[in-house]
């Protein structure tokens, strides 16, 4: 289903082959030639780049079929993806030349002592003489990557690469990807706390659940800077956003929905938490052993929370049973787990995001003709509900007012925020959250996000444009 | 006598004074006015920015004196070096743009996940497909920042970032500046540790002796990545490469020449060593409470490292004492320890590289009458020992050829790199350290380190331009 690009560098033998038998081949197997670089031109043997759009599971075929053929040589296959992951994705540059003598003494000794000095007389200056006002470390210990699970930190770089790109392009944030070597949650804790004075804020990224709210949690609290970790309030910002549209577009109101939440891990959690505060008054948390209803006994702290919820159900039963009736299903658990027959059992208009990732919880085409709004995690259907809308902003905002913390507050109004980019003209059930390529989503998420910090007492900093 | 741009943002009250009595006023406060930008011009008054150059000394006397007189406010003072500090001096950035949806699939989910596979599949991976190959991390616990002592993580920061821009114009280095708010060793070590899988290597930077050695040792061993304290092996590679070359202008020979080495810190140990290994023989290692003799008992465990080395003399004594037919002096300790009678004692054309920091152990004056080759770590005076000559191509070539390690042979051929720089014609003894803006430094160096680490077995890759 995914297409990718592949270049393929192969050396023909003129005499038994000729490019158009190479075009063919790719044809046949199902690739399509995008373009052609002769990299040494010859007249017996040629070397040529050919550029191929393929399918993800066809790339074998291709290069298999061109192997079985006499006269060509295949030398290298580059793939796209990997390609621009050659030497990684970010680099570290000097905001301003060192042209002589006189700029090295400015930046560096001797002139720098002063610097140092005034930071050492007054911390705080380390806000504005050093990156930290404008930098945030992306960290993760490599155990929850995308749906890859625990792969290790090496193996977890290139998402935090690709996540300090979007860090800067979209919101001008510098972020730094740090992958930790520990998976002992105590350590994480310390680690990030002794690496703490150079970052202006700490990003965490899939860290697996349980610990992942311990470390967050205990970072909070302990460090004097916003700590956030996406896999959790980044998806739930997102999720409520895109809630808060689908309501308009089926003239449903947050106080009155039933809503399901199925898969009560890192995301489920925090998702469960901001529909509690934007109003939800039925709510159905449930996981892989059926619901956690109110009044039960957990042994994870927060579905015993959960529990202890006045607006959460206290009906037992399976998924399958308890969707009946549910005006609004949120899944970020796994692939499959419903079908048509399903959402047909819902309340009227249903509002279904189904978000596992890559397969959701039900398959669009079963999905899309029984619901009023369906949105899932992926960007080959409408609706994609992506947390790459949340980060920049959030960050934006709370390094511009240099906010103390990251409160449900401010992530309601993250949400609102986000929602709000589409105008009630705009919106329809095919259309309930902008693009991250919408430049008002980080103008309206930083500005809610500083006016809230602000409201609620927790910025240090009143940014110009708001004074 | 150092020298200061620093802009003055006044308002003038044009009924009481002139723009000529303001410039008057500058000059005879000793200041020298380079630009003059009107900010707001006006009939009654106006506001402007003077640049105006100044010695450190004279910028509050040319302040006092502007506020003395009438008509004339001061909004604000502004100094250059602390100007080019806001914000810091690095940002992160991406390498390529994510212009449409096709990048981003491509840099971030979904296609990202197939670079994480392919990593989690083979972790060495990691040097093609991230960051790792071409970063380092600059590390200080900001107990030994410059001349100013232990001033603590933030204001180290500063340092740190010039280093970073250093690394990245002078040699193409991604650095990283890493600043820990922990003074404990075993916490130091663990921290570098956790954190170290997007690096390719860690400069150790400003952190107090003695823990430094044992912070670098331990990580050198437990890490498989290059680990260098630059204040140690920095300056000794930058002063055997500076002394090599005295020796060439002097007509005197390594294995025949009598060092005395004064302040026996991170720096001292480092040169004593590479003293050792470059063929010295007759060896004077002295501290505060004298010479380190031969077959002496020390509680630091490189004191008594060096009192097992047969080169060095058993002789006891002060410096005073033992200076006296030294050939060559090289103080890394406090300033006006020797005076031009001390430098006279020595053996005939004396060697004197007095690098202390920013007053030398011996004043210029004195001793350039009585030296054939003088240095300190100043710009103001010819033969400045800069370790920003080291570090660039050191990591150059050890990121280049993957090393494992920084050896010995690897540190005392960067010192032989840097001296070739200089050919016989041009050497003189008042040119015997090419300039850190000489592009022939990072070449060599880094030609010197890979050629060594090849060598000497600890090298992982062979660059294309060594096949």
């Amino acid at each position: 289903m995914a297409q990718t690009s592949i270049i393929l560098r192969v050396e023909l033998n003129h005499g038994l082959v000729s490019f158009g038998d190479v075009a063919a081949t790719i044809s046949r197997a199902g690739g399509d030639i995008t373009s052609i670089d002769v990299i040494r031109p010859g007249k017996e043997s040629s070397v040529r780049d050919i550029t191929v759009d393929v399918a993800d599971t066809k790339e074998s075929t291709i290069v298999d079929s061109l192997k079985a053929q006499a006269g060509i040589k295949i030398i290298n296959v580059s793939d796209r993806t990997f390609l621009v992951h050659l030497g990684g994705k970010v680099e570290v540059t000097p905001k301003l030349p060192i042209k002589n003598r006189d700029d090295l003494s400015r930046v560096y000794t001797p002139g720098v002592a002063r610097v140092c000095t005034a930071i050492a007389e007054n911390p705080d200056k380390a806000y504005s003489l050093t990156i930290k006002r404008n930098t945030v470390a992306v960290i993760s210990d490599g155990t929850a990557v995308l749906g890859l699970g625990d792969i290790g930190p090496h193996a977890a770089a290139p998402v935090m690469e690709g996540k300090a790109m979007l860090f800067k392009q979209l919101a001008d944030v510098d972020a730094f990807p740090i992958c930790l070597d520990t998976k002992d949650t105590e350590e994480i804790i310390r680690t990030i706390k002794a690496i703490s004075p150079i970052f202006g804020g700490i990003n965490l990224e899939d860290i697996s659940s349980p610990r992942c709210f311990e470390i967050e949690r205990r970072l909070a609290e302990e460090l004097d800077m916003p700590v956030f970790h996406d896999d959790q309030h980044g998806t739930a910002v997102v999720v409520i956003a895109g809630l808060l549209n689908a309501l308009k577009v089926t003239g449903k109101r947050i106080g009155n929905i039933r809503v399901v939440v199925n898969g009560i891990g890192a995301a489920g959690v925090s998702i469960c938490k901001m529909l509690l505060n934007a109003g939800v008054t039925r709510l159905v948390p449930v996981d892989r052993e059926g619901a956690i209803v109110r009044g039960g006994q957990y042994e994870y702290p927060m579905w015993q929370w959960l529990a202890d919820q006045p607006q959460v159900e206290d009906r037992p039963g399976t998924l399958k049973e308890l969707i009946a009736d549910a005006d609004v299903f949120i899944g970020v658990s796994r692939g499959n787990l419903l079908n048509g027959d399903d959402v047909k059992r819902m309340a009227a208009d249903p509002i279904v995001f189904a978000m596992a990732n890559p397969v959701p919880e039900i398959a669009p085409e079963e999905a899309l003709p029984h619901t009023a709004v369906f949105a899932t995690g992926r960007s080959d259907y409408p609706n994609q509900i992506n947390n790459v809308l949340v980060f920049p902003g959030i960050f934006r905002g709370v390094l511009d007012c240099r906010a103390r913390v990251i409160n449900e507050p401010m992530k309601l109004a993250a949400a609102r925020a986000i929602a709000a980019v589409i105008s009630e003209n705009e919106l329809n059930e095919q259309y309930i959250i902008p693009s991250i390529f919408n430049e008002k989503v980080v103008q309206n998420v930083r500005k809610a996000v500083i006016e809230t910090a602000i409201l609620t007492g927790v910025s240090r900093r009143v940014p110009p444009d708001f004074r």
